[in-house]
């Protein structure tokens, strides 16, 4: 493994490519690395010139005075890997290619990137990029990057009064969005560490990055932003290692759209993937998905703010001195999924002695103008941070004047102190940069945006839900070494199309639909046997890997009791199958007990290019294709993990008390998606799609039904014939 | 009608209640009043000191000089009526009363607030609040307001470097959040006409300002903040007013959630109300709701730099140099229902001989730093614009060096002057102020957020599309005078609650659901003949206002064929329906044709406490109620608006070609929605509800069933006892 210590702490830096000119890129990049303290040596390295910028510059990495750690190579693409390997043999251990021209352009390109992929592994050189923007090292004030955002003009890197002490990175693959996040931070006075963008991640990719400043122990909150994900692998494992550690990964991934997609594919040649797989696997591991730069930049502030102070719940209490902007807040709130309870009355009699009489201490606690100005801000976010029916606190403010928080300074100091819940500020207007210093410095973080503030405060009490559940014992999964070997054998023999019965065979292996799984018959006296074993009304299904749609061509019959009736039905069932595919090979007719009714879901298993198996729920009938209201997680699931997918679906009040039904056995459908999960997690090489659809929920203890089965294999040319020709 | 333009533009004020403590509200009034170079007298008056602030103060409004225009009264509560009848006695015309402890505190409190209105109506006087902020009026200097956000020290009133020439106006029911959109906009350089809050409205309300300042001629854009709505009529007139005008109201509802509006009836004594009917309302005037303070000030900026020049559809091209940024803008653009097309050839060839061979003109045109550099952004997004292919275009920038943009300003001077479509630019980056100064004098509105961007683009065009259809020749509605007596008079002798039978013999006095009607019969012999008449499978259900659940107690029977078959069913759901209910008086059963299969929907009528009736659609079904999807609409709608609202369903792609289906006569549908609609306003007064659940609709050309109907009369003890029953 390269060494990215190399990369982003080196003690001596060459520009390969610098120049004087600092409208161009190679002079830019060369200006801004320069014009930082950076306690390390930099080199320009120039064919041309004899001193670039009014430093000495050097013909090739080779003539300079010192083997450097880290090159940055800003030449034409042609003449990269030339230069790289000069690297090498020089014994550079990191490089950066900010140029242009590679898998992104053309061919040609790609062979070129490929020339950088082969000479970093053979001398093991950490190489960001190509097709980058560089990186910044914040705490090192090693910035070799051409961005505006870090032009020395812009601002100093650090803030003079930062938020706590914690520190944000951002791993990015656009450099433009990369050092924007640090650049639209600014007024916050959030401390960073690294802003590491990646571009085509020839070598390096984001999840490197990570995993060395996880392994730093420096950041305590990432920003990430993602065309693609290279090695999903890797990826699932730092996130993993990220939500062990405690240090929240707040992601964007862009591509999400269908132009948005086919940009990225032109710009870093990345496969931009299905936003639902991504926004499946962000779920899975706690990753915090943001809608845009201010709501990532919200969520970071607040973590930053709290550290270890999660709220323990969605329920917040808001204290207000303006009414109309508590009633925003209290909007804003609800939208994020939070609770604004009515406190209780102990709360509120020790609130109320306080207010004038038009106040209300009910929630949001509007102290008016009149009560904030006799007690100030913190005393009332006192009373109501000491409530037990809240988990959190938002303050509702006006930072545009700083005198009064000024005067409130030790109290809210105080408060601080005192709580273990999150106290957040929200200001209307805009605030005075002595507020933000005044708030900083006592600890709290000053939201400018309501629906962000309420965002964070739902992201952090979710994020300590799935954190908690994932910290938990691990139950120890049998190891199905038996049903494994069995499947796999089953499934080896099978079409590439497994029609109903097969189906179902293999999956009750895995204990999945084992009960009603119906007989395969070959007669109409077979039929009327299995039905009047079944001693209940049944379906006659033809089985035919040849006949994908049953129930249109009639090669279905329901509800069928009687021998005279199901022996008719096999009949007319057959010959209807027969006359609509001539040649089709018939496994028979699956005699099955009809399901008895209750709410009506599909579940299946999908996979996705990036990230494989996604197990997928959605409720059925006519609506679900219009309304698209499915949700997936990677396989396996465990029981939690089901039954929060479950909660997930728009519609899932359902499964309650609904509409004069009872409620309905969502604890038989979660075992039934780990079972299905399970299986295919153990076969994922061998499988494309599984179909269970529908499957029937009963009333509570009274399990599920699945009516019908298909399972595709994957790697089949058969498969995928049967597919298109649906 | 008392006179706006006293309270707003007078040539002389008295501050009642004016002091010299600036901590205090009373003394910040005055200081901030007397900030601004506002050409007028100002005079304080106060019963205990001879001088306020350094100003001689006078010991009553009396005792002025001069009787002023307006008077600005900031007493106690008890105090304010005696005060405003002094007012009124020496001829001040107008006041304005920030003094809280109203209606909004307490039943003594609304009593002083009755006195007010009573006092404002005998001297004839325009009154603002009580309990609110104050006003300003940007454009005399003029700011009676303790606001926080118009302190001096907060900046200048006006920027020196205004977006264009328009400007905007905010009417706010809320004091603090009215300030704070302008406090907010500072580093926009927009140019405020008027600030005004409404506070309790006892007098005056928002749409009457709204009403002025149209007929003023001087707002180009309203920002609107509501807490409730006091007079629906007056509020409606107005929104029509703006529409005709083509002066956009962009408006934000407050106390949308639980907590919200149960904050909202603590602190300003109004009705939240329904936010969906206030939704309803919004859509129909074509007011656009704004989710944030960000997202209503974008919007605004935007149709102050457009002016006229809306887009004429919702097609973009997007410019950037970076690529990242491009695929970000590209996603904002898909999720506000903008569409990114791949441009034409002729404009791709245009732009392809300008860019490096690793960027891309396809859309985003991502030119990269290189091509920028080359070109600049003018002729890039020059280029764009003259595509056939957009309606509209957004360049991606970095704001942070302003030089680049500097040497760019004549060539966008030029694209501004030639184009007659809106460009938008958007910094990933924060701005230099220089920056936005550039593009300001070049006509450009510069947005900082995505999101904001695209949602304005996608605003306008739908303002435009909207208003378009409002200001086409209306057709002339037969005024109906026939039906409406008719109806008038059924309704009048019907019980509380119309059962099936009854209310589809009123609609269809409307030609509602006038074919299919079925047919009344009170014998076994009676039900077989209407049956036999029929001449397909029929339903049987019994009529009965006492039995509102008529398939749950098994009063229905459905699909029947044969005399025989529907002689029984006969007996077997009346003998279900006395056994159900034994007491319930009976009118017969209805004999109805089945209706063919298609798309359930449900439409309906409710009476909002507000708005009054609202028209409401739904997709039909077991799931919604758990999805919520409906749309609702004032009554009446005419054809177009009826098409509009059923393509607002989530669900909406189930009418087209669904699931091997053909698509859905919603032209019948539409033609339903626009005859119930006529109904239901006709009858406004003595309808609660009408529920028309299911409505079949067939495949095109083949109409919509209702199968089944109720409507509820109003005011009757009887509705409502059943109502609660059920």
């Amino acid at each position: 493994m390269p060494d990215i210590d190399k990369l982003l702490w080196p003690n001596s830096v060459a520009v390969v490519g610098a120049s004087s000119d600092t409208h161009g890129l190679r002079g830019r990049i060369f200006e801004i690395l320069r014009s930082y303290p950076f306690a390390g040596k930099i080199y320009p390295v120039s064919r041309s010139a004899a001193e670039v910028q009014g430093v000495k510059a050097y013909a090739s990495v080779e003539a300079l005075p010192e083997p450097v750690d880290l090159a940055v190579l800003i030449v034409p693409a042609a003449y990269v890997p030339a230069e790289l390997e000069r690297c090498g043999r020089v014994g550079v251990k990191a490089a950066v290619i900010p140029s242009s021209g590679f898998a992104e352009e053309s061919e040609a390109g790609a062979r070129l990137q490929r020339e950088i992929v082969a000479t970093a592994r053979r001398y093991d050189m950490a190489v960001g990029g190509p097709n980058m923007e560089g990186f910044a090292n914040i705490a090192a004030a090693l910035c070799p990057t051409f961005s505006p955002a870090m032009d020395k003009s812009a601002g100093p890197l650090a803030p003079e009064c930062a938020l706590g002490r914690g520190q944000v990175s951002v791993v990015s693959q656009s450099g433009g969005l990369g050092f924007a996040f640090f650049d639209r931070a600014r007024p916050r006075n959030l401390k960073f560490r690294y802003i590491v963008t990646t571009g085509n991640e020839a070598a390096l990719e984001i999840a490197d990055f990570v995993d060395y400043m996880l392994d730093e122990g420096e950041t305590d909150v990432f920003l990430l932003l993602l065309e693609g994900v290279k090695t999903p692998e890797k990826f699932k494992r730092i996130a993993e290692k990220a939500l062990r550690a405690g240090t929240p990964l707040i992601v964007r991934k862009i591509g999400q759209s269908a132009p948005g997609s086919r940009a990225v594919a032109s710009h870093t040649a990345a496969l931009a993937g299905s936003t639902a797989a991504y926004r499946a696997v962000f779920e899975r591991y706690g990753m915090i998905e943001g809608r845009d730069f201010d709501e990532m930049l919200d969520i970071a502030m607040g973590f930053l703010a709290c550290g270890d102070r999660l709220p323990a719940g969605r329920r917040v209490g808001i204290c207000t001195a303006s009414g109309g902007a508590g009633v925003w807040m209290a909007d804003a709130c609800a939208a994020a999924g939070l609770d604004v309870p009515v406190l209780d009355d102990a709360t509120r009699a020790a609130i109320d002695v306080h207010l004038p009489a038009y106040a209300s201490s009910q929630n949001p606690v509007d102290s008016t103008a009149q009560g904030v100005q006799k007690l100030g801000y913190a005393r009332f976010a006192q009373l109501v941070a000491r409530s037990l029916a809240v988990d959190g606190v938002v303050v509702v403010i006006t930072a545009r004047r700083s005198a009064f928080l000024e005067a409130d300074l030790p109290k809210l100091k105080d408060l601080a102190r005192e709580t273990n819940k999150p106290v957040f500020m929200w200001t209307y207007t805009l605030p005075s940069e002595r507020t933000v210093e005044i708030l900083n410095e006592a600890g709290y973080p000053l939201f400018t945006r309501a629906q962000g503030c309420a965002r964070t405060l739902r992201a952090m009490a979710d994020y300590r839900v799935l954190r908690e559940r994932w910290l938990r014992p691990i139950e120890v999964a049998t190891p199905r070494v038996h049903e494994r070997a069995k499947a796999g054998a089953m499934l080896a023999e099978s079409d590439s199309r497994l029609c109903e019965y097969r189906a179902r065979q293999l999956l009750a292996i895995y204990g999945v639909g084992a009960d009603n799984m119906g007989e395969l018959v070959h007669s109409a006296e077979e039929a009327a046997a299995a039905a009047r074993a079944i001693g209940r009304p049944v379906a006659l299904k033809v089985q035919s890997a040849d006949i994908p749609h049953k129930t249109e061509t009639g090669a279905v019959a329901l509800n069928l009791a009687g021998a005279e009736t199901v022996r008719a039905a096999y009949d007319r069932v057959l010959a209807a199958a027969k006359r609509h595919a001539p040649a089709a090979r018939i496994d028979g007719v699956l005699v099955q007990p009809m399901a008895p009714p209750g709410r009506e879901v599909i579940l299946g298993v999908n996979r996705d290019p990036t990230w494989g198996p996604l197990l997928m729920i959605g409720l059925g009938g006519v609506l679900v294709e219009a309304l698209g209201d499915v949700a997936l997680a990677p396989v396996p699931v465990d029981h939690a993990a089901a039954a929060a997918l479950i909660t997930r679906l728009k519609g899932a009040q359902v499964f309650g008390a609904y509409r004069g039904l009872p409620p309905a056995d969502t604890e038989a459908l979660a075992d039934l998606m780990v079972a299905l999960s399970q299986f295919a997690a153990d076969h994922e090489e061998d499988i494309a799609a599984i179909d269970l659809n529908p499957v029937i929920v009963h009333a509570q203890g009274h399990g599920a039904s699945i009516v019908d089965a298909l399972i595709v294999k994957r790697n089949s040319q058969t498969a995928e014939r049967h597919g298109a020709a649906e």
